[in-house]
């Protein structure tokens, strides 16, 4: 993809769904507790058209506290005024705004099982295909976020399947390496083939599914996020569409990450959160949360629009104190 | 709205639901029989992108056989590549393909009941309202199609509950006047002001409520259809959204069809469908469908995109050859 990026009609996709595999303990810290991990994608999705949750009283955050990276996106969509459209692909909770679907299942935990039915994947793809057809016509970029809880998991499993000795991400510091190196063997046993089909059906999940569904029919995307869009990027080589990532410096300084994996361009944000006043935005320089609901690429395109680095924060900061500390 | 419209980044939104009044005998025919009126909203959807339905084997027709103004629209869509969005505003089957949900209900029979609770219609004016905006950021031209059994008999009661004493067009030659009037009479007692919210929640529909929503959020958009345009129009007079009306010859030639009562500019477009060497196509000149799924506007839009009436009926003819009589 050219450095030059057409922004006057730009659009934000986001894709939204859950994973089974989430509910294996320690996973993910992509919820408060256990039970609050499926409203994650329903209630980030929220957060961008209302600044605040409408299925669940809190905004997502780790057990801990630590923001979701959605605040981030809010503020960019917020500075730069770039349109958003959500996409359910296989949600639990619908989230409580307008939304397109595309008919996915939920995906199966893949500790366990094959994550979706494979004539179920080739519903979400051919539904997807249609939506990046049409949106294709009318936004001169799109650039694709995810909010999927466990989706480094599904990631990492999709990358072994194509043959790659992956490391796999997380929002955690203290990675769950192990526990996730297990969960991705046991899984790619199921797989196949190296038909991008058949390791979405088998290791997979439905955002997977649904985001690979939009890239058959587009031309060009970014797509914005870490792990998880190295592993879409990856299985989506054979389309025609081309595909550029964009992250967080967070994800490029974890070792675990993965990005070398990236088989295109990748663009990396700076996001001067280590000098910010809040301890709760301070933790995404120490490796929590990291990246996520299209962050690093949305603050990349608020830069691109000509915001500075040092008035992101500012920003990022006043939507910290209104949406969490509620001041 | 000026007459030079920009086509550039034209979008169609096709907003599709369903009222059980459709469920009174005799009041339409938008369906081959009465058990599947309720699937020609999905299934029209399913048309445009697909060239034919999923949801059920043949498209959707008259009980003697007239085809879907959706064909119309899917043979415009075709020639000027216009991409489109589904919206489903209260549908009772969801069709098999990436739609957009403003979370509205199944409209209730209004010969009997408010058509919807007040704070349903409330939710999904706000959602159409975002949807609205996000898409007039991409959009250089909006047009708004609409498919809802038994929708001009909730057109009708609108209007008169707005102070009009609308006549109501339909589907059918022999219009059953006396029935939508009967229905239409004791709907509006149950109207207690000239709010728009109210009049919508007592005796309209949801996909009313969905395009009065999309109108909240949006500067300029051209309604494609009829009746149900018309009393749109009239509810959203109050809005900032400067409208217009496009429709085809068929309605403005129908002495029930109440144009006249539109409060902004209505363009006509001719179709010469009474030249057609099919009888399916020829009926519409007869009276029979006439209008719907932005069937006017869509082929008002091929017309400004430089196709000529004859090209546009050779092209019809060619569809119905493929889609109806599988030729």
């Amino acid at each position: 993809m050219s450095k030059n990026f057409d922004l006057e009609k730009a659009l934000f996709i986001l894709v939204i769904g859950n994973t089974k595999t989430a509910e294996i303990p320690g996973i993910t810290v992509a919820g408060a507790n256990p039970e609050l991990i499926k409203y994650t994608p329903p209630a980030d999705a929220e957060l961008l058209y209302h600044g605040k949750c409408i299925s669940i009283e809190s905004i997502p955050a780790t057990p801990d506290g630590k923001p979701t990276p959605a605040l981030l996106t809010f503020t960019a969509l917020r500075l730069t005024k770039i349109p958003l459209l959500v996409v359910d692909s296989g949600l639990i909770v619908k989230p409580k705004i307008p939304h397109i679907t595309l008919g996915a299942p939920v995906g199966e935990n893949i500790a366990k099982f094959r994550a979706m039915e494979k004539e179920d994947v080739e519903k979400v793809v051919k539904n997807g295909k249609i939506l990046g057809e049409q949106l294709s016509k009318l936004a001169s970029l799109l650039i694709v976020g995810e909010s999927i809880p466990a989706g480094t998991t599904t990631a990492g499993a999709a990358l072994k399947a194509l043959g790659f000795e992956p490391r796999v991400s997380s929002s955690m510091p203290d990675n769950p390496v192990d526990l996730k190196r297990k969960v991705i063997d046991e899984a790619v046993k199921r797989v196949h083939s190296k038909d991008p089909i058949e390791i979405i059906s088998a290791v997979g999940d439905p955002v997977m599914a649904g985001i690979f569904g939009i890239l058959n029919g587009c031309r060009r995307v970014l797509l914005a996020g870490g792990t998880q869009m190295v592993a879409i990027a990856n299985l989506a080589k054979s389309l025609d569409c081309e595909v550029s990532i964009v992250t967080t410096e967070f994800v490029a300084n974890d070792k675990n990450a993965d990005l070398s994996l990236a088989p295109c361009e990748v663009f990396v944000t700076k996001i001067p959160l280590a000098r910010s006043r809040y301890p709760g935005l301070r933790a995404y320089a120490d490796g929590f949360v990291k990246e996520g609901v299209g962050a690093g690429g949305m603050t990349f395109l608020a830069y691109k629009k000509g915001i500075k680095e040092e008035e992101f924060l500012k920003e990022v900061e006043r939507d910290y104190e209104r949406i969490v500390l509620k001041v």
